[in-house]
C-alpha cells in the first residue's frame, strides 16, 4: 500500500490534532497508525505469526534470557489485564498485600474486593512511596500473606515507586510480587534479571506508544502453569489464554487485529529507538526540558526529584484566584496541547505527560503555552498555595 | 486530513488483501479503517461526544423509541460483554436456562461455571434449534430459573434461532431474557418493540462493520439499576461502567479510542446504507447468489433454508477422498478469500460467511474460486458423504 506521507512520525499539530499529554492513550506515530488500514483474519496463519513476534518481543523487552517468563496479551484496557493477573495468579486461599499510594493501588484493592479473596491495604494516601522495610515488617507480621502487588509508576501522581527494594523485602520472606507497569513497561527497567517478580502487566497505548485495545502479562511459566482453575472468570483467564494460545497459536477469543498490527509498528519504532534504554532516554529528557520550563514559570511539582517518574508529572495549581483549571485546560487545547486533570485530595493540581511521540522541542512549547495560558488568565504567579508546600514537606527526598 | 483514496468502500482485493469470508473480524470499508488515522484523548470533550453518539445510535438501532434503554460499551471481545452481561444481570441467587446449539451456547454455560451460579443447559448438539415450546416446558419445571440465555445466530452453525417464540415463552412464565446476539445485531432485527428482552449483548466488529476491540451491551435502564453488586468482575461490571458514563460521559477505563472512532464510521456507512432492513438485504442477498453457486458445485449445506441465516453458512466437506480442507483453505486464500473452518463434531464441514464490505458480485468471485480450487485438488463431486445428509435430516424444515 503506497501512502504519500513518510513513514516517520509527524508532529501532530502540523496533521491538526492536539499532542495528547497525558499518560495513554497518547500520541502515536503516523506509521503506527496506518498500521491499522489493513483488516486481518484472526484465525489465518499470517495473524497468528503477528502474535507470535508481539509475544516474543515483549518477553525478551523483560529482559528474559532463560525461557522462563511467557507473555499472554489479554484484550480490554489495562484494568482488565491487572485483574486478570489479580484472579489468575492469587489461589483462592492466598492472600495479598496490596500496596497503594493513588487510584491504580486503591484499583487493585477493589478489584481484590470483587474476587472475595484475601487482602490487606497499606494506604500511603495521595502520593507517598511504599518503602521495602515497612513492606518487609507487614509480611513479618502476617505469615498469611502469599503475594505483594505494587504499582511501578503509580500514574495518578506520577511518582516511581521503589520496586527493586520492595521485591528483594517480598522474596527474602517467600513471598511473591505481581507488578502493575501499566506505565512503566517500555520505558524504565524492569528486567527480570535485576528485579524478581512473578508477573506483571502493561498495555499496548503507554510507553511503547500503540494505540488502546490490550493489555498483556508477562509471568514466569511456572506461575502461568500453576495458575490453572485459579480464575473468577472465563475471559479474563490467564491461564486458559495461555494454555489456548500455546496450542493454536491464536487469541482464545476475537483480538484486536488492527490495535495488534499497530503495535508491531510500534515495536519497530520502539526497538529502532534503542529499546527500553533509549526510549526511557527520551522520555527523561521531556520530562527535565518540561519541569524545568514550568519551574521557571513559577509552577512547582508535587514531588521532589527523587521520586519524579520520566511518565508524567504533577504540578500543584497555582494560589492565584485568577487561575481556572477549565479555562487552563482550554487555553492549552486551543495552542494544541491535551492535558489531564490531577487527582491528589488534598490540594488542586494538573498534570503533564511526558509519554508518546513527542520530544523535547514539542515540550519547550508546552511550557511556552502554559506561559501564555497563565498571561491570558491574568495570572501574575504560579506559585501553589502554601498549604501545598507543606503537604509536600511530608515526602522524604 | 487528504488521502489519495476516495471515502468509499474498496473492493479489498485491489488493495492486495484478502476478503475475509470470516464472521468477525471481517472485511471492513477503507473509511472506516481511515477513521483510525487520529488520535484521541480519552478524557477530552470531543472523545466524550463520540461515546454518547456511539450509544444513542446503537440504543435507536434497537427501536427503542421509549427511553427505556440505554447501552454500554465494554471493552474486549464479544464474549467479554457475554460475561459481562451474565455476571451483571443474573442475581447471585439467581439461575439460569442455557440454550446451547453450538460453541457459543456451550461457552455462555461455561461462563456460568466460571461464576458459580445457579444454571441448567439445554443442549441441542452441533446445530439443532431450541424451540419455545420446549423452553416453556423447562420453565415450567423449574421454577428456580430467573433467566434464559439465547443465542440469536449461532455462528459456529449459522443457525438463525427462533429468539421470537423462545421470548413468548420466557415472558409468558414472567422469567427474563438475555441475548446474545452477537453475529446478528445490525444485519436481523432484534427490536425491543417486537421481541422482549431483559439485555443483548453484540459487538463492534460483526454486523455494524467496525474493526475489533469493544463489545456493547444493550438493556432496560431498569435492569440496569437493578444490577448493582451483582457483578463478579470489577473490570466487567455492567452497572459500574453504565454508572460511570452516565456521571462523566467516559468511558471507566481506557477505551479503544482508534476503535471507536472506526465504529463511528462504520454506524455511519450502516446509515447510508438503510439501517438494519439495507445491511440485512445485502447479507441476504450475498447468502442467496453463493449457496445457489455452491449448490450448483455439488457442496450441500448442513442447514435446511428455513434455518440459514445471512450471516454465514456451513457447508459439509465433499466425500471426495481428494478433498482436503488445508489445500482448499490455501487455494481459497491464493484466490483472495479467506474462509473459515466448521466446527460439526460429527461430519467434516467448513464455514463461508456473508457479512462484511462485500456484495453479490464478490459472492460470485467466491463460487468460481471454490470451482477452481475443487478442479485443482481433482475432486469431481462436491456431494457429501451420507453421513452428513442423513444427520441434516434429522431436522426439521
Ligand atoms: C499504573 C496504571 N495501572 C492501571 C491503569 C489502568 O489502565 P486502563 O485505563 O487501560 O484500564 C493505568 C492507566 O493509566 C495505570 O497508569
Ligand atoms: C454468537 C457469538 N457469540 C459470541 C462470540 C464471541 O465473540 P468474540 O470472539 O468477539 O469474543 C461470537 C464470535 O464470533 C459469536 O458469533
Amino acid at each position: 500500500m503506497e501512502f504519500p506521507m513518510s513513514d516517520q512520525a509527524l508532529p501532530a499539530p502540523e496533521m491538526g490534532e492536539p499532542y495528547l499529554l497525558t499518560p495513554g492513550p497518547l500520541t502515536t506515530a503516523f506509521s503506527t497508525r496506518q498500521a491499522m488500514l489493513r483488516d486481518w483474519g484472526s484465525w489465518d496463519g499470517d495473524f497468528r505469526a503477528m502474535t507470535r513476534m508481539l509475544c516474543d518481543q515483549l518477553v525478551a523487552m523483560a529482559g528474559d534470557r532463560e525461557g522462563a517468563f511467557a507473555c499472554v496479551p489479554m484484550q480490554g484496557s489495562g484494568s482488565f489485564a491487572v485483574e486478570a493477573m489479580l484472579g489468575s495468579f492469587v489461589p483462592r486461599d492466598g492472600k495479598v498485600l496490596v500496596l497503594a499510594n493513588g487510584a491504580y493501588g486503591l484499583r487493585a484493592a477493589e478489584t481484590m474486593r470483587y474476587l472475595g479473596r484475601a487482602h490487606t491495604v497499606i494506604d500511603k494516601g495521595d502520593y507517598m512511596p511504599p518503602r521495602g522495610d515497612e513492606v518487609g515488617a507487614a509480611l513479618d507480621a502476617d505469615p498469611e500473606i502469599t503475594h505483594v502487588f505494587v504499582v511501578q509508576c503509580e500514574t495518578s501522581s506520577g511518582i516511581l515507586n521503589p520496586v527493586a527494594e520492595i521485591s528483594e523485602a517480598v522474596y527474602a520472606r517467600g513471598r511473591k510480587l505481581l507488578v502493575d507497569s501499566m506505565s512503566a513497561f517500555g520505558a524504565l527497567e524492569l528486567d527480570v534479571s535485576r528485579i524478581r517478580y512473578e508477573a506483571m502487566v502493561s498495555s499496548a497505548n503507554k510507553c511503547i506508544e500503540g494505540v488502546p485495545g490490550f493489555g498483556f502479562v508477562i509471568a514466569r511459566t511456572e506461575a502461568l502453569e500453576a495458575a490453572q482453575g485459579n480464575s473468577h472468570s472465563l475471559a479474563l483467564d490467564v491461564h486458559a489464554q495461555w494454555a489456548a494460545m500455546q496450542k493454536t497459536g491464536q487469541w482464545r477469543y476475537t483480538p484486536p487485529t488492527h490495535v495488534v498490527a499497530a503495535f508491531l509498528e510500534a515495536l519497530r519504532l520502539h526497538a529502532a529507538e534503542g529499546g527500553v534504554a533509549g526510549r526511557g532516554a527520551r522520555y527523561t529528557r521531556n520530562r527535565d526540558v518540561m519541569v524545568a520550563g514550568m519551574r521557571a514559570l513559577g509552577f512547582e511539582t508535587l514531588l521532589k526529584d527523587r521520586w519524579l517518574s520520566p511518565i508524567i508529572v504533577t504540578f500543584f495549581c497555582p494560589a492565584d484566584p485568577n487561575f481556572d483549571f477549565p479555562r487552563f485546560y482550554a487555553a492549552m487545547k486551543a495552542r494544541g496541547f491535551i492535558i489531564y486533570p490531577g487527582k491528589l485530595t488534598v490540594v488542586d493540581s494538573f498534570r503533564i505527560g511526558c509519554i508518546g511521540q513527542l520530544d523535547e522541542h514539542v515540550m519547550r512549547r508546552v511550557v511556552s503555552a502554559a506561559g501564555e495560558a497563565l498571561a491570558e488568565m491574568g495570572v501574575d504567579s504560579a506559585a501553589p498555595p502554601d498549604a501545598a508546600i507543606a503537604e509536600r514537606a511530608r515526602l522524604a527526598a
